[in-house]
C-alpha cells in the first residue's frame, strides 16, 4: 500500500499545493526556473504539506487558507535539502542529479536562498504572529542542527543523545511546526495545536529513525542511491551507535572515511545489518509511534484522527 | 568628516542596536558563536539601521519598538554578506579573514543561513502585515540578483540596464526597505514611507555607483582590499561600461580573466581610471543624490531632514 492512499481524500488539497509550488518559484530568471522547477518536478513526499492538510481539519478547514502554510513548509524543507546537497557534495537525490551537480555550488546556495525567500512571502501571508513566532524560532533550531552536524561527522563515540538532538533539529521539528501551524491556520485551541505539534514531533522522529535503518537495509533501487550513504559521509546514525557496542565493529568504525573503497565499506555495512543494531533502532522507533498514537488519542473527536494514526502506523512499515 | 559625525545624535540607539546584534546571534553552539560573532565584531558601518531610525523619526519614534526592525535588516545584510563570500571566494572583508578563509565553504552557507534565520526571529516581533509583505518580497527580489549577477560575470557587452537592475537587488532594496520598514515601524502614514522607500533607493543606487568607482580609484588600504577585485571577478560595473566605448579598453577587457597576472591587471585598471568612465560614473552618482534630495524635500517638515540631506551629500564625496 502506498502512503497516499490513507489521505486520498485530500487529492484534489494536495494537486493544488502541487500547482502553488510550481507558481511560488517561478521568476523572470531562466537559470533559476531551470534549476528550481526541475527540483519541484522531481517530486517527493510532500509529507509536511499532507500534515499541514490533516492537522488543519481540527479547525475551520480551508484550503485557500491553509495553503499558504503547506507551500510555506515545503518550500522551507526544499531549500534546506538544496543546500544539503552542497555540502554533502551529493550527485542525485530521488535518483535525479541535483542542483549542485547541474550547476555547481553556487547556484545551488543562491537557490536554496531564492527557494527560502518564496517560503517568506507565502508565510506573510499568515496573519498569526505566534504562527511567524513559531516558525521564526524552528527555522533557528533547524539552522543550528545543520551546522552542529557538520561538527558530529565522523564522531564515532558520540552520545545517543546528540543524535536524538540531530534528528529532532533535521526532520521532526519542521513536522511537529507543520502540525502545529496547521491546525493554527485553521483556528484550532492552544491545546489542539500544542498536542498536534507533539504528535508531530514524535512522528518525525521515528520517521527519520527509520530512514536511518533504511540506508543500510534498503536497495539502491528503494532509496534512489546507493546503501550505506550515510555512514560513507560521517552520518553516524542510531543503528551505528548501536553496532558499536560489538567491539570488533566498533573497530571497523574507526577506519571509516569519506571516498574508502566500496568493498571495504560493504564489510561493515554487512556487520551492521547483521548485528542486533538494526531491531534496536526499529524499537526505538516504535517506542516513538507509541508515543505518538498516544497524543492522537488526546486530540478532539474527529474522523481524521483515524488517519493520523494510520500513517504513523505506515511509517513504522515502510520500506522507502 | 565621518559618517557617523551626521547622526552623533543617535549615539546611544545606535549602540542598542550594536549590543543587540550581538545577542541576536549567540547560540550554545560554539562553532557558530565563533564564526558569527567574529563577524559582527569586524564591525561595519551599519547603514541599514542607521537608516531604520532616521526614518522612524517621522513616526512615534520609541527605540524598542523600531530596533527589531534594524537589528533584522542589519542581519539581513550580513547574511547575505557571508554567503557572498563563499560565492567570491572572498579571504579577507574589510580587512579581516572571512568567516569562509577561516571554517571553509560549508560552514560558511550554514552560517549565513543561520544568521537569516535569527533576522526572521527579530522581524517576527513587528505586527504589520504590510512590512512582512514588503520585506519577504525584497528579500525574493535579492535573492533573483544574486543568481541572475553569476549570469552576468566577464560579459563586458552587458547593456547598462542589466547593470542598475543589478546593484538595485544588491544594495539599493535593502536600503530602500530600511528606510520604509523604519517608517512603518513607528506608524508613518503611507505616502510618507513611500517617499521614504524612495529616498533610500535614490541613496543606495548613488552608494553603490561611487562603491563601483572606489574600487578603482581607492587605495588598498582605503577599501581594506586589493583594488580592481571587482573587475578581477568578471564583475562588470558602471566604469567598465563607459570605458568600453574607448575600443583600445575593449579589447583590453576582452582578455580579463579570474587569476590573471596582476601586472596584466593593472594596465587595465590604470587605462579605466585615466579615462572619462570615472567621472561619468560621477555624474550618474550625482543624479541619483540629486533625486534623493528632491524627495526629502517632499516629506514632512522635521528636523530630520537635514541628516537626510547631509548623509545624500556626504556618500556623494565619500572615500571609503
Amino acid at each position: 500500500m502506498k502512503l497516499s492512499f490513507m489521505y486520498s481524500f485530500l487529492k484534489s488539497d494536495i494537486d493544488v499545493i502541487e500547482r502553488e509550488l510550481e507558481m511560488a518559484i517561478r521568476s523572470n530568471s531562466s537559470l533559476l526556473n531551470d534549476a528550481s522547477l526541475q527540483f519541484i518536478q522531481a517530486g517527493g513526499k510532500r509529507i509536511r504539506p499532507v500534515f499541514v492538510l490533516l492537522s488543519a481539519k481540527f479547525g475551520d478547514y480551508d484550503i485557500e487558507k491553509v495553503k499558504h502554510v503547506a507551500v510555506a513548509l515545503e518550500l522551507i524543507h526544499m531549500a534546506s535539502l538544496v543546500h544539503d546537497d552542497v555540502i554533502d557534495d551529493a550527485e542525485t537525490r530521488r535518483g535525479k542529479k541535483t542542483i549542485k551537480a547541474i550547476h555547481g555550488n553556487r547556484i545551488a546556495m543562491y537557490t536554496g536562498d531564492y527557494i527560502f525567500a518564496r517560503s517568506l512571502e507565502y508565510m506573510s501571508a499568515i496573519e498569526s504572529e505566534e504562527a511567524h513566532k513559531i516558525l521564526a524560532e524552528t527555522i533557528v533550531e533547524v539552522c543550528l542542527g545543520e551546522v552542529e552536524q557538520i561538527k558530529d561527522k565522523y564522531v564515532m563515540d558520540q552520545h545517543v543523545k546528540t543524535y536524538f538532538r540531530r534528528i529532532k533539529r533535521k526532520t521532526a521539528l519542521l513536522i511537529a511546526v507543520s502540525c502545529q501551524l496547521g491546525g493554527i491556520a485553521a483556528g484550532a485551541s492552544k491545546n489542539v495545536h500544542r498536542n498536534l505539534w507533539l504528535y508531530g514531533y514524535y512522528v518525525g522522529m521515528s520517521y527519520q529513525i527509520i530512514d536511518d535503518i533504511l540506508d543500510f537495509t534498503a536497495t539502491e533501487k528503494e532509496l534512489g542511491k546507493p546503501a550505506g550513504g550515510d555512514l560513507l559521509q560521517g552520518n553516524i546514525t542510531l543503528p551505528v551507535l548501536f553496532a558499536r557496542e560489538d567491539k570488533e565493529i566498533a573497530e571497523l568504525l574507526e577506519s571509516i572515511y569519506e571516498d574508502m573503497p566500496k568493498e571495504q565499506l560493504e564489510v561493515v555495512l554487512e556487520k551492521i545489518k547483521n548485528s542486533d543494531a538494526i531491531e534496536k533502532s526499529y524499537k526505538v522507533s516504535q517506542a516513538y509511534l507509541q508515543k505518538a498514537l498516544k497524543v492522537v488519542d488526546r486530540l478532539p473527536d474527529q474522523k481524521i484522527k483515524k488517519t493520523l494514526k494510520d500513517i504513523a502506523l505506515y511509517i513504522g512499515k515502510r520500506k522507502s
